[in-house]
């Protein structure tokens, strides 16, 4: 409590000093240019790989990234690539940021989905765009990638769109407060940001001094009388409730930093705790209090059992999104509830503004360890799924998900497309959430904003990421559909040296849509590639790099997991996992259901949400 | 003239009309759903082939097109290669629309840079968004797609700002009007526009009666009075410049439809023509009185003599961007030009509002007939490139383009990569510039825009607009950086049965680029990939449909031109062309020079142009 306490108070001295170093004026001697004033920034940030794609209005400030000491440029095939690549380095990479650079127009506008992606799951990422020399931008010539109209500022109203905070960098003077203001929004809150850097004030010198001062995530400080008065009103519900309580964790408990904090409070109380798809991982799945995942409706009977019927719920970092809540089918009444969140606190009915979770909870765990003894012994379920014993060779999702989970180890990195039901190929999301996976494995889904094809780009990222930070094997599950819309960026793994294990879900197309509507319709079909030969293309013709495979059986694919040279992945690895077209696994097909319903074309149904 | 008059007045009276069946009370016994509606129009237009992926919030339209009986639904791998394909189908289909079909947030946003291109480069597409249904719109839940924060027209804000109109569909009553406004806005300014259709709305029934009056261009009437003074004037320049007088052509006498017009001129008039880059092809490149192209400093030295000495230049559609203009170095002074636009007229200094060339041209030409006889005597360069002989085997790009033109055919349907110097890794549009295309062949490059990969989807849809409307060979010159973009389009080739010849500038990078800045660096480096094994990866593991090459002299390169199997592009067929990494046709080096110190990391010139 101290710890935080204190580390606020810096905080503010923190900002304080650089909003007075902003008023002296910048007579440092020591000189520094634009560029590399921003990437000494990012360097602090702990960044050591930036992602995209060269263009004329980069390249100067190419130049300064290609000579920098600590960090490496990742040149992607494309935009949007780099952006998922950027949001995956900074999902693994955590208390740093993702940084993609592109050029004006054609370069930041195919990241857009990327970028608005990592908006939506609050993922930290620095959209860095060169354009057009500072005179240019005052006389507004009929440049190569404008739109002719001599409006230059319709990229920036786009991005505004898709940014938490965004500096058009353009007067030497300022340079500095607005990167320093907009990556410490981007750290803070955890959303992307947008910095436009003009070609010649790339090189202008300005001061360095400001660099003395580190950035620091200044998260204000809870109001103390409303911090004592929300955790009365809670400790009152705990004894109301007789310590009949559990924890739901969610993503934010990750995006926002309080992994510690929970885990510390889970363990002092010992009550139960549940996750959300999104919060998966965010405590270890092997934990002995850990009972699996709450989906509402279409959750394992146990689990929704025995969530429904506490008579306390206490939701940390709640994202209520239609598939992080079986589609809004939570059977929680908000009387039951109490939500911690980053930046705001609800008990039952009541909103607390500016009540963060991360000084509450410590402060939580004090008031509430006398509750251990009797918060040990409410029973939890175990979570596990037993491979099923099926007659029939062919994979299935129901004997696939059990069977890979006895793959993964402790560290892994796993990937899985994408977060949602229906826009994807691939299925591989819901089979990854009935099976526990080891601890300190970090788990990655997209299942607020479910962009098809984000799991490669991705991909990429984490896999650097995880080789930085000393984390294990990088591990992805995709579809057919969704490998083909960002194919290109294995053929960057290979000149990086990544090695992932991709587990390509072979099942001719679009089954995800198939489950919501259309069948057998042709626009969910796709020509069938031939997968074997991918890596020769993309620049490795001997295998020197890179291994395929393709498995039609249960027993190719357990022996495949049981080979000790697959399993190490000392080169990157592409299975082809053939299934049936129609075969899912049984949260989609439920979830399906529920949404081919909602959109439809015929009825729709009122949303039921916690709160 | 009395046509084009007629013209107009006959539009007017179909735009009222339509006004008086909005005002009406919509009682037709004949109903349709709106989605039957938009496809009603869209089969009017001319509109066979539509472009997109499938996603939950458009497959319930999706239906629509699959069981429409002359309406094609083409998916292809992912939405920026849709909205490039939709770009290219709509070049080379004139008088049609390109259609792009995505889902909300994930799917239309990936479109951007796309759209966005279309915009700049003024070619008409229609963005059609499936949505969320209209009581999600109106409730806005926290559904996968959105940035869960509420904002359920952040897309929108976006949209707007690189399409000409939008028509957020949410009630049926406004619902045809609306789709009829923005189509008839798309084929008269055009420029694409947007649509954002929910799933509920695609099969609501409306009533038909409006689809009795089909859209038409509806350009307003130049006003008798400024039009004849204008006439009067330029008609004054002519005579004080003694007839010594030339055309410019550029894009927009190609976008706006004044191709037969100015044809009309030329010939009833005898005056030189040249062409701007973006007007290449406008008219006939082996007409006797075609010069070739001017790119002001950069032309070849005796087309730069005849532009620059003329007394009086007439300039039609032009765009002076610095592309299309070799960076603004044209030295035509304004009291010598007179520019004709689709929606306005400058004649020397002044400017007249309004006073439209497709109505003017004609008018023009009669006032102008008497000058035949004496400008048929104002001598023309000749626009042709001898194959220089060259000792080494090695293929340099002086050689290759003259080569390739003799290998070119009426109607062939040419596609380079891109328009720019910069951003591009391949050099084909500067080697293009320098030759002479056969009548009637088209030639297809994003001069303005110049976005990398653009040309792959392009191709796709030229492809098949080619196909459609009975053209000739559709032929790719792309780079083996740009390729890697985009790449995985060419398995929807392979799917839909087009068979265009791909020649790919193999130069081991970012050519363009290092031109401009950073010849050594390695992030203008890529990865070589084994391109010979591409079509197997993407669907053909045996050559039925498919055959590649490589070669690496030019005694390699004739022989496969000559080849009767191959020139008759019977399969889909892509030939690695090796070339030396600093090789770059003339036009390019020279460009990239200027555009080097322009851009600069050091100084600002400031640019020349015409008006």
């Amino acid at each position: 409590m101290a710890t935080e306490t204190s580390a606020a108070l810096q905080a503010e001295i923190n900002r304080l000093q650089l909003e007075v170093s902003s008023l002296k004026a910048q007579q440092g001697t020591e000189q520094i240019t634009v560029g590399n004033y921003l990437l000494a920034r990012l360097e602090q940030l702990g960044v050591t790989s930036m992602f995209g794609v060269p263009g004329d209005f980069n390249l100067g400030f190419l130049d300064l990234v290609e000579d920098h000491p600590t960090i490496n440029w990742v040149g992607n095939c494309n935009e949007l690539n780099a952006a998922y690549a950027a949001d995956g380095y900074a999902r693994v990479k955590e208390n740093s940021i993702g940084v993609i650079t592109t050029t004006f127009g054609v370069g930041e506008l195919s990241a857009t989905n990327g970028i608005a992606g990592a908006f939506s799951e609050m993922v930290p990422v620095l959209h860095l765009v060169g354009v057009p020399s500072t005179p240019q931008q005052a006389s507004k010539p009929m440049l190569h990638h404008t739109l002719g109209d001599g409006r230059f500022d319709a990229y920036e109203k786009a991005a505004k769109q898709f940014t938490f905070s965004q500096a058009n960098l353009r007067d030497k003077n300022d340079a500095a407060a607005e990167i320093d203001r907009v990556l410490m929004d981007c750290i803070t809150v955890a959303r992307p940001v947008y910095i436009s850097l003009p070609t010649d004030l790339v090189h202008t010198k300005i001061s360095s001094t400001r660099l003395r001062i580190p950035l620091t995530r200044s998260l204000p400080l809870n109001d103390p009388q409303v911090e004592s008065f929300v955790l009365g009103q809670i400790v009152k519900l705990f004894e109301e409730a007789k310590g009949d309580a559990l924890v739901l964790v969610d993503a934010c408990t990750i995006r926002h930093d309080v992994r510690e904090e929970l885990n510390d409070f889970l363990k002092k109380t010992g009550f139960p705790v549940y996750a959300a798809p999104m919060g998966k991982t965010a405590v270890d799945e092997n934990y002995e209090r850990y009972g699996g995942i709450y989906l509402g409706a279409i959750s394992r009977p146990e689990i929704k059992e025995k969530v429904e019927a506490a008579k306390l719920v206490l939701s940390v970092g709640a994202v209520m999104s239609d598939y992080n809540t079986g589609n809004f089918s939570y059977n929680i009444p908000t009387k039951r509830t109490i939500e911690l969140h980053s930046d705001h606190t609800r008990v039952q009915y009541a909103a607390f503004p500016d009540i963060g979770m991360k000084q509450l909870i410590p402060k939580l765990t004090e008031r509430l360890v006398s509750y251990h003894t009797n918060a040990s012994k409410l029973p939890v379920p175990k979570f596990i799924s037993e491979i099923p014993r099926e007659g029939d060779a062919t994979i299935t999702h129901m004997w696939l998900w059990p069977r890979m989970a006895t793959f993964f180890k402790p560290k892994d990195v796993i990937v899985t497309e994408t977060g949602t039901y229906n826009d994807c190929s691939s299925t591989s999301n819901f089979g990854i959430q009935d099976v526990a996976l080891p601890e300190k494995s970090v788990l990655l889904s997209q299942v607020l904003w479910g962009s098809i094809g984000w799991s490669v780009g991705s991909l990429l990222g984490a896999s650097i990421a995880a080789r930085e930070v000393g984390l294990g094997r990088t591990i992805l599950f995709v579809g057919d559909g969704s490998l083909q819309l960002t194919v290109q960026e294995l053929s960057v793994m290979l000149r990086v040296g990544v090695k992932p294990i991709i587990f390509l879900i072979n099942n001719s197309g679009y089954t995800v849509e198939r489950y919501i509507h259309g069948k057998g319709r042709k626009y969910n079909d796709i020509i069938n590639w031939g997968w074997t030969n991918l890596f020769k293309v993309f620049g490795d013709p001997d295998g020197k790099l890179s291994r395929t495979y393709t498995v039609r059986t249960k027993d190719d694919l357990s022996k495949l997991l049981e080979d000790k040279t697959f399993a190490s992945a000392d080169k990157i690895q592409l299975v082809e996992v053939m299934m049936d077209k129609l075969d899912a696994p049984r949260a989609l097909k439920m979830q399906a259901e529920l949404s081919g319903t909602t959109n439809a074309y015929a009825a729709v149904s009122s949303p039921v949400t916690v709160a």
